[in-house]
């Protein structure tokens, strides 16, 4: 008799989206003529950069002639456009990286969902809280977690509340853990750590032989000086650290898949015997042995993200989406409400008037001004009484929404 | 101290095709100007078809625009994709599927690799001996088989040995077996199960409330009547069995990635305690939580794979790829050796002259005919003794090759 992995069974029914997709369906079905303007998901509506479509069409081309053709490449990616991420998005921060230390993937989520395979089932872990489902969920999957107890929370994860009273900086943990999930700038709040507050997980980590799981997916938004845009800024990081980055937000691939994971040889995980093994080796066979590479075209297209016109044109689309972030922030503010990110981030993070439950906020800003926004509760216990807005929308509906917010709430 | 998930520790060192990879540099390096056929590693040579090409570059086109961009597709893949395969590839066979029964996905390795995540690690598992080395491997990592012994087998797989006396054709296990590795046509040994053979597995699965992983990437090579292309065929496979299916091998798609995974709402595993969960719902929750979906021009250029032109385009490819396993298959007969496979599918299987081991026969074909082919050992210990060779070749290497192994061995 062929047996379920009972930790399926652990992971709480109704995931996240597909709950706000229920209500916001619900919702059309009573209203039809509702003009609903969506700031929820944290998807991309601006087209692809014309270097990166011209890039893609001639690559597509080449599969479609005999001396050009490519087969299977390799699993981790071609140096073709490894070489021009290390050359473009690190070396000008400083860190050396070989080419052998990045991994070329179909996404961020599929990277951190699948990382923690490389570990034992008896590591502790700690995440932020709130925190990006998929790392949670991914782990429960694995049987990392145990149950989940009333409050939402797993009963061997150490939960990290990033809250107003600590500015959203999520403290160290009091137990030791062995496995640290970080996402900055930080997805759902927008916000940041300093290289300073960031050091000391480096420390923590060098500390206890922790890895740090470190999401940099939201990178390219940061405008400030002094925030660090790789982990591997901070010294000592290449020891305790692995770093996932994509070209989803940085030059709109949510459609067309593509990123990558930074895995330097120095980071180790240890048997019960204290023998050590590089997480290098450990996941160029997993991905070897589990993946097949990206498409050609694909990793084509994110390649001319680096080239002259490329760079510029993805510049472009970041200084869209922070206009978008900046109306806004100074919208919701000027409305009287408490918000945090959205200056080195695309996602807005505020609280709910009057410690208003998040799903009853949702429901209000849905009822009254028409517009879907993201639930804080749905990423965590310690979100309850926020609310994600996104800056991806476009550019008429981000005005539409915010005046909306502002007369009808 | 972050621990390693000691399972992996169990794998044999070296996969397959890097130690052929290693021995042909090493062999370049000793004769430079040695001129190599690859007839080795199952990728195609030949360009994609123009109607693939074509609805690729239009669907970037609209990734360029505005009006016509998509971000995040569903996890699963679109309608517009799903339908076509339905229509396709399973009507004409009488068998009947819904939307939400067919998964997108970016390879079938990756799917093949990752399905086993959704059964307890207690399954006992059976695979045919030789056997592609993804079902063995991520089961290894996943804990599910134990060590490996002198011979090079997991203590918890029950192999099936594959032979020449049996005709390449798998035994039932004579224990009980929960998961149960099928492909056919074959790959390694390019063999096929009739109607009535496959029947009995289904049989088998249904008595033993066993889940059949049928790996049907090759079928649109199957020549013959008679030949079920898909499990589905079979009377009852839709209460026990999981289908993998790619567009790598039908249309060129290796290096350009689609696949898809067919899970009838029907399949069942159990927990403990007797109670039956859909396979389907534990699918679509892995797939949503892990991963992102396939890139949109992709599942534009796979869609276009059934058009009127595209159909017709992809046939001739099938097509050549047949005529050159005629080709290989005619030259080693009349070479003198004992051929398997290549009527049905683009794999030769031969068995090496004299019981040469697999290894000394990849060495000697290498250095005589400067032929790089796989050796049956790689795949199992059953396969020891045998060689596989693909018809995925140019016409122009196919038939050198087969001269040189005629002239030279």
């Amino acid at each position: 008799m062929a047996l379920v992995n009972e930790n399926y069974l652990k992971l709480p029914g109704s995931y996240l989206f597909s709950e706000i997709a229920r209500r916001v369906n619900q919702f059309k079905k009573d209203n039809p003529a509702a003009d609903i303007i969506r700031l929820g998901i944290g998807d991309v509506t601006q087209p692809l950069s014309p270097a990166v479509v011209e890039a893609m069409k001639n690559a597509v081309e080449e599969m479609g002639r005999q001396e050009t053709f490519r087969g299977y490449g390799p699993e981790q990616g071609y140096e073709f456009l490894i070489e021009k991420i290390i050359e473009n998005d690190f070396k000008p921060l400083k860190v050396e990286l070989s080419v052998d230390e990045v991994f070329i993937s179909d996404g961020a989520k599929s990277d951190t969902a699948n990382f923690q395979e490389l570990f034992g089932i008896n590591n502790k872990l700690a995440v932020s809280d709130p925190v990006y489902p998929v790392y949670v969920d991914s782990n429960v999957m694995s049987g990392r977690t145990g149950t989940i107890n009333t409050t939402g929370q797993f009963e061997n994860i150490v939960y990290l509340p990033c809250i107003e009273e600590n500015g959203m900086k999520p403290p160290l943990p009091g137990t030791k853990v062995d496995m640290i999930y970080l996402c900055f700038p930080n997805n759902p709040t927008g916000m940041t750590l300093s290289k300073e507050e960031l050091k000391k997980w480096v420390d923590y980590a060098r500390e206890n032989r922790s890895v740090i799981l470190f999401d940099a997916a939201y990178e390219a938004y940061i405008q400030e000086e002094g925030v660090p845009h790789s982990i591997f800024e901070i010294e000592g990081a290449r020891e305790v650290a692995v770093e996932f980055r994509s070209f989803s937000k940085t030059a709109g691939f949510t459609g067309t898949r593509c990123a990558y994971t930074i895995v330097p040889k120095e980071v180790k995980v240890y048997d019960s015997n204290g023998k050590a093994y590089s997480l290098n080796n450990l996941w160029l066979r997993r991905q070897t042995t589990k993946f097949n590479g990206v498409s050609y075209p694909v990793q084509a297209a994110a390649a001319a993200v680096f080239s002259k016109e490329g760079k510029k044109q993805v510049k472009q689309l970041v200084k869209y989406y922070m206009e978008n972030a900046g109306i806004i922030r100074a919208g919701l503010q000027s409305a009287g409400y408490k918000v945090f990110g959205g200056i080195n981030a695309p996602y807005i993070w505020l609280k709910t008037p009057n410690n208003m439950k998040s799903w009853d906020f949702f429901d209000k800003l849905m009822q009254e001004a028409n517009v879907v926004g993201t639930p804080g509760a749905g990423f965590g216990a310690s979100g309850e009484g926020y609310f994600r807005l996104t800056a991806f929308g476009t550019r008429e509906n981000t005005e539409r929404a915010v005046e909306r917010i502002k007369n009808r709430m």
